[in-house]
């Protein structure tokens, strides 16, 4: 299989130019440079009633105070929007659940994209648990859940192959005890796992401390 | 030392609502629940000529097509804005810089906050490199840059402790061909390091491959 990044001929450096049409997938460069990659596993509501579970690998913070999270739910090829996005934009609610590797498989299960009436907690097999402050259930097989309220949408790029970035409030978070020492969230209990490339994932497993210079 | 997340008395979950006054750090749950996160090392240029460099660990893809990237520079503690901010927003200008285990100690210089006519690249001892369409040079030392133009800066919260997001479109990718094997990024020829909580980091040499089902 060709590599995304072609063949370099010996040279020392490949240098990649968006849009100039040299076949180059960005996607993929884009999923192969930003490692790791937290994941935010987001249950929606659609205003028809239909319950919408979706990983997505593009999200961050984006501030404390208030606390606002956004991720990127890239479109589709075909140029339509997800579940997760049209959701969002009629009911302006929903919860990010963090994934550990315990239900990894659960999780992989509403990967794919389902027509609009699928109910990957039903696929899935994992448990809807009603929230408190939004009408999306939270994942009960998280330890770690945050009830957000739409805040914007920013529209990144044009239809087609159209990005945006959804920004969300968390009005409350969700910590389980069992994944808590000494008042912290315990990577070692948390189980965490987060994106590479393709279909690559990581543990939290493999860490360093390295505290900042005075 | 108390935990951010206090005594839960046996709870078995806790909830946190921002905002109330509990006394729970947001910003240490953000960063204790969102792992693990991929570190954007950015360069940018004063419009008095310094050089600026500073990594951020609220970072992420937003589209592909043009390839548009995000990152939350946090304000200050004292409300100010950091370098990296006022420098974007003066210029339109930044260089993304992927941050490789073998260079760690040198990035880690670079994390503190200095005055704003300081060189973070004479501190570290980090090479810069002439980029070829944007003013602040690239690291030398990274095997990959995105040399970036701002498109937006997304004020998501007031000040004080106000967060924005910095949108930059990739102009030029630079990748180096020791970290590529057959064609993609080789995650252990990048040896890429991501943030979790605290001052801890994570390598991403503990990965296993799940595909998406059909």
């Amino acid at each position: 299989m060709a590599g995304v990044l072609g063949q370099l001929d010996g040279e020392e450096e490949l240098i990649v130019d968006p849009g100039t049409g040299d076949g180059i997938d960005i996607d993929q460069l884009l999923v192969q440079a930003i490692i790791p990659r937290p994941i935010a596993f987001i249950s929606t509501l659609s205003t028809a009633g239909v319950l919408n579970l979706a990983p997505f690998s593009f999200f961050t913070a984006a501030s404390a105070n208030p606390p606002v999270i956004c991720f990127a739910p890239m479109i589709r090829r075909d140029g339509s929007k997800k579940d997760t996005l049209r959701n969002i934009e009629e009911t302006g609610e929903f919860v990010v659940n963090i994934v550990s590797e315990e239900f990894k498989d659960k999780m992989n299960l509403c990967a794919p994209e389902y027509a609009a009436d699928t109910d990957e907690f039903a696929i899935s097999g994992l448990t809807p648990l009603a929230s408190d402050l939004v009408r999306p259930p939270r994942v009960a097989e998280s330890h770690v859940n945050m009830e957000c309220r739409l805040v914007q949408v920013v529209h990144v790029s044009p239809l087609p192959r159209g990005g945006s970035l959804v920004l969300g409030e968390v009005l409350r978070f969700h910590v389980d005890d069992a994944v808590v020492t000494n008042g912290r969230i315990d990577p070692d209990k948390l189980h965490a796992i987060g994106r590479m490339g393709g279909p690559t994932y990581v543990r939290t497993t493999d860490r360093f401390v390295m505290d900042r210079p005075k």
